[in-house]
């Protein structure tokens, strides 16, 4: 008799892997002589927040979004550092959650028109990290870049904002496979930042914050000298695209999704499983692809053990999943109504799609606990 | 000086367009001589659900989850269709929706054992209808096969299970901007549904309920004879999957997304320009790229007059998306702070993405409401 009982699809986290994965980040910037800031964008969640830092407040944050900064300060957390330029907009949000509790949420800036705008807007001192652009070129000035003094000259004359450091994020680390090629990367970030914030001090400003930081680099960075901090969020987690690039294994994937076979399907030209979930349940995010080719839209695996299966969602509708079957003795396997997990490409695309929390588990896909998560911006 | 008082991403939704794309769907089934049967998983709106009938809660809606057919039934929507296979862990909700609403939530089954499970688990009674594969195989089964009386005597046999009618879907109609071809989809589409429903009737069943739809093939059906009913939903909206294969003009397209100019990228191998709306808030879906290269992640017009510009968004990361401009103009043009709209792709997803709510605009994109969405299951 299949287990029925399970309404799905819903969004599995593996406890003991999730603190495993951030013990090992722990000790990893440990050993590197830097603090650790995690990025909250991928769970988005104050309990994963406590369990980043091995429990407790006290920790550094990283976040994504105004909603993810005022969820983890009012949870507690008082360092934070907003990864996405501020706006104008954003500002009066941004100020009530500083006051509301005594935090600090560190803004980005890569642009002298926008630090105008935003010191013209800001009705309370901010801090300010200048972003710089060590190669990814998605948002930053080089750190040799005539613009960094301007930028940190315009900063020091405004009366609500303070120069407070440089941060960095290498996000074309994720585009190799080769451990020596991201070492190397993690130099070029690292250099970048140092650079930049020697640049600065020589000028006279300020610059306590020197923060780096993207999943691959962290785990493959030789040395962080003259760093402060460095930044992760997906290797909370784990997925598909890094385990692809061989940055975790199999057994520290911590993320699933637990989904029921609606349906076995006979007409196609093969036999397919109907899941229910699609699109908005996986998100329709493929990133592992590119070294993984075989995991289409995610692979499958055991609902119980996690143990991973020889089977992939090849198709995505929106609320419709469709596994192909090398043969139909799979329909006796896995017939209608079982559950199934499903590790998918991208989990803080996956993870966004509407779930809401997290069915927290031991292991074995039972929930034992709910987490919620703070979507939306 | 630019328009910097907008928090961003936000998601737009022009009430005109929302008003007129609403009224061809009406008239265009009233031409077809059937029912209108919206499908809310685009919008899973409220408000959009009267628009989509002209006012009122008289008419019937199609769902895609439970908690989109709780927030119609609660409105008042009383004849519901759940256009996903349900499984015996979804049956006590279905079933209090239906009490707490005198409501109908018609099921889907296509599975003689996932008929067995649901009836052993009904507690109050339901009415089914069995899913019919017109050719996409995604889920359903052959108007023609066997299994259509066996699953029908198993519904006939079940105590608390009705059978309704049948139900099919010609998701394939995607695939193609032909409009012929198109044609011939709803024919094999609509002969699917009204082949299963003269069987049935053949044998005995009840057949009140004959339901084919999808937006292409509601749109150039030649005629559907023996057809009660039609469904389509992302019409309501439209997207840029549809634009591109000509389903749409530019202004059908009633959804698009609010993003700010929050820098200009100057390092990379083209001058960008980048927004705050990445992955999360457009989503990965790239449909409209099939029939339309250049749409990319999405088309930008302008934050006013919606007005389509010759950009587009190249690349997507979490929360932020790349913007390729042709020379560096473009900067004084859309200088830092400024706002624009982003056209998506496919706007299900897109409109998925964790805003929580549309802001409802006359066209001008300045918000005059605000529509609450009901994401997740």
């Amino acid at each position: 008799m299949p287990d029925t009982n399970l309404e799905t699809p819903r969004l599995l986290l593996d406890r003991a892997r999730l603190e495993r994965n951030a013990a090992r980040l722990r000790a990893r910037c440990a050993e590197l002589g830097v603090r650790f800031r995690p990025h909250i964008k991928t769970a988005k969640s104050v309990e994963v927040a406590h369990i980043a830092h091995g429990g407790g407040t006290g920790g550094k944050l990283t976040v994504s979004t105004l909603r993810e900064a005022e969820a983890m300060a009012a949870a507690g957390f008082r360092d934070l550092l907003l990864a996405a330029t501020i706006t104008p907009a954003k500002l009066p949000r941004a100020a009530a959650l500083q006051r509301a509790h005594d935090a600090r949420l560190l803004l980005l800036a890569d642009d002298i028109a926008m630090v105008r705008l935003v010191a013209a807007a800001a009705e309370m001192p901010f801090d300010v990290l200048i972003e710089i652009d060590c190669g990814e070129h998605r948002s930053g000035i080089a750190a040799g870049s005539p613009a960094l003094l301007a930028i940190a000259a315009e900063i020091a004359r405004a009366p609500n904002l303070r120069l407070a450091g440089v941060m960095t994020h290498a996000g074309h680390s994720y585009a190799t496979d080769d451990i020596d090629s991201i070492a190397e990367l993690a130099e070029t970030e690292r250099a970048a930042a140092v650079t930049a914030a020697g640049r600065l001090r020589a000028a006279g400003h300020g610059c306590d914050i020197v923060s780096v930081g993207s999943t691959p680099t962290l785990l493959h960075a030789r040395h962080l000298d003259g760093v402060t901090e460095a930044r992760a969020g997906v290797s909370l987690f784990w997925d598909l695209a890094q385990f692809s690039r061989g940055m975790c294994g199999w057994d520290d994937l911590a993320l699933s999704v637990l989904a029921t076979v609606i349906g076995h399907q006979h007409n196609g030209p093969v036999p397919s499983l109907v899941l229910d979930a699609g699109a908005l349940a996986l998100s329709k995010d493929v990133s592992a692809n590119t070294f993984l080719p075989e995991a289409k839209n995610g692979i499958l695996a055991d609902a119980r053990t996690g143990e991973r299966l020889p089977l992939v969602v090849n198709v995505l509708h929106q609320e419709h999943g469709t596994v192909h079957v090398p043969d139909e003795t799979w329909f006796a396997r896995l017939p209608v109504g079982v559950v199934v997990r499903v590790v998918p490409n991208h989990a803080c695309l996956t993870a966004a799609g509407g779930y809401g929390f997290y069915h927290v588990h031991d292991g074995d896909g039972r929930a034992q606990a709910t987490w919620p998560r703070v979507d939306g911006w």
